[in-house]
């Protein structure tokens, strides 16, 4: 494609409208973000859950695999207040499992959330050529102080309503997520249907409501969705499931072969991990978590940490939160470049 | 376009791949049909909830209004059980709403639902040249009868099994109905997360599983969502919610203001109306019902019929069904010609 007839490539200096989807957790990497910048696209790195000084080490790796412009991504801090009967019932339920993994009882941990304070710093810092931000409203200053130091700001809005209340605060950008999607929902402004938009309504509402560009994600795995959010009016595709199974992806071999399961298996809307609507993989800990009063977010994430971890190693993915997006079963192993090679084939000039 | 390079085009006779979903009840329109059929797309006409000789009726006035192909939907019959507690309950709250418009108690209809097998007869005999159905398998003697009568068949599936499905039966095309469609799903083969996948995961998805024509549905409204199926790779495009807005539908005004209340209302899926899960505007009627155990479909369809027609009448749309898909708010007021113009600049001649 010619890149200088798109003006979000053009103005971020990228080749093809291909972004990957910030992938946290353990399958953020620095390798994967480094080699989808590389292949042309926009790598973004899944650093909620990483210290600042975590994120120090990754991003200088990803600066010695790569030139290119890449991005950051973290998640907004949450009001969240602990309720101890809704914790000691989460917590009873998983001595369970960490018993049949032979696993010491569950700890609390002394956090159950990094400092946004330090890693916002971090990356003020680092001034990448994209900051994202994904649960709500990072604030006027924050954004022109990023945009000070040279960094783009997007946005994550699942609604109408939330794009353009992203717009009013002056971002660079709106990544529209579809409900589709992977992991995570943006929502932030409240929905009575979950915010659980699809894609192909989504992203030319979102486009009408704001002036600047719109980056789609949601259901995207190969060049025909690609095609379908240009044609939407979408600025990029952003794709996150399809890399999870690119070379690079450090996942663990359970989660990944639960990814390639193959046609029709199914992606639900869970609150089960981490106290956050999630869609993944159906397994044996949604399943069991499904009509628990869990405790708010981050506090489930922090406390099935352990678990995940070793649950990964065991190869046990019933324990494993499966991310994965309605177009899982279009997602194909291979190296990082190819995969966004595949993905901008659907891209038309125009 | 150059219908003659889309083989569903060429094979309907039809100019272009632009289909009139199925609208019923107080939606299904003679004149509705014949005008999207005459402006070269195919009207297909909702016949699920009338009686043979309604049926009889509307069809030869389609007749009278063209002479292009069209075509007939009917639902497949589903099994159902009484159960008295749950319509006793039922009653009980719809005889407060009743009482609210100074409506007589509700009564017990003399039936549910139609008789499938003289409808089914109604069609065989009229031989349109496109019959859907929705709600499951029609069976291989009733697909081959239609098909010896000269009308294709399409089935209509929400999950990738059933376009699998439905494909092994014979059918000529699947319309693959994501998640942001309005009115009732069309999932039959069970589902962990109600068979809601977005269009843009299925539609490729469907595609690839099957041979036949894949027809998408669920959340387009305009050029842009016709333009995004094309690139998925469907033969055409179905719309449903943005014809609710054609000058021809004789819907009540109440549910016409409903639908144009603009950008960002949000649709919700209910099963208050009819039993079966179903995407609308969210109103009084779906909230005090959200919690309700309900009777199986199609008991609280026939059992609220007169409280819609009366709230039509009447202007009160918090006790309408008000079937809407997710890209409501792109939907304007046009006559049906316009809008099937519309629609069809989306598709691009390959």
């Amino acid at each position: 494609m010619n890149a200088s007839r798109n003006p979000l490539c053009a103005r971020l200096g990228i080749e093809l409208p291909v972004v990957l989807a910030p992938l946290g957790g353990e399958s953020a990497s620095a390798a994967l973000v480094a080699a989808v910048s590389n292949a042309g696209g926009l790598g973004i790195l899944g650093a909620a859950y990483m210290t600042p000084a975590r994120m120090d080490e990754v991003l200088a790796e990803i600066r010695s695999l790569t030139d290119k412009p890449f991005g950051v991504n973290l998640f907004c801090p949450q009001e969240w207040k602990c309720d101890a009967a809704r914790e000691a019932a989460f917590v009873a339920q998983l001595s369970v499992y960490h018993a049949e993994l032979g696993m010491a009882a569950p700890q609390i941990p002394e956090r159950f959330e990094e400092d946004f304070e330090s890693q916002f710093d971090t990356v003020l810092k680092a001034a990448p050529a994209v900051f994202t931000f994904t649960f709500g409203d990072l604030g006027r200053d924050r954004i022109a102080a990023l945009q000070q130091r040279g960094t783009q700001v997007w946005g994550t809005a699942t609604q109408v309503r939330e794009a353009v209340h992203l717009a009013s605060l002056g971002v660079d950008g709106i990544v529209a997520q579809g409900a589709e999607a992977g992991a995570h929902r943006g929502t932030f402004l409240g929905s009575r249907d979950e915010g659980l938009v699809g894609t192909i309504a989504l992203v030319p509402q979102v486009v009408d409501a704001v002036k600047v560009p719109v980056v789609a994600a949601g259901g995207i795995a190969d060049a025909r969705g690609v095609g379908a959010v240009q044609a939407l009016g979408a600025s990029a595709a952003a794709a996150g499931t399809v890399f999870l199974l690119a070379d690079e992806c450090p996942i663990s071999s359970a989660y990944r072969e639960a990814l390639q399961q193959g046609q029709d298996h199914e992606t639900v809307m869970t609150r089960a991990f981490s106290g956050r609507w999630a869609r993944g993989l159906d397994n044996r800990f949604m399943r069991e978590f499904a009509a628990a009063e869990l405790p708010d977010f981050p506090i489930p994430n922090a406390l099935t940490r352990p678990l995940r971890q070793a649950a990964g190693k065991a190869g046990r993915a019933e324990f494993l939160s499966l991310w994965a997006g309605q177009a899982v079963a279009l997602s194909k192993r291979a190296p990082a470049a190819e995969i966004v090679k595949n993905l901008a084939a659907g891209w038309r000039d125009e």
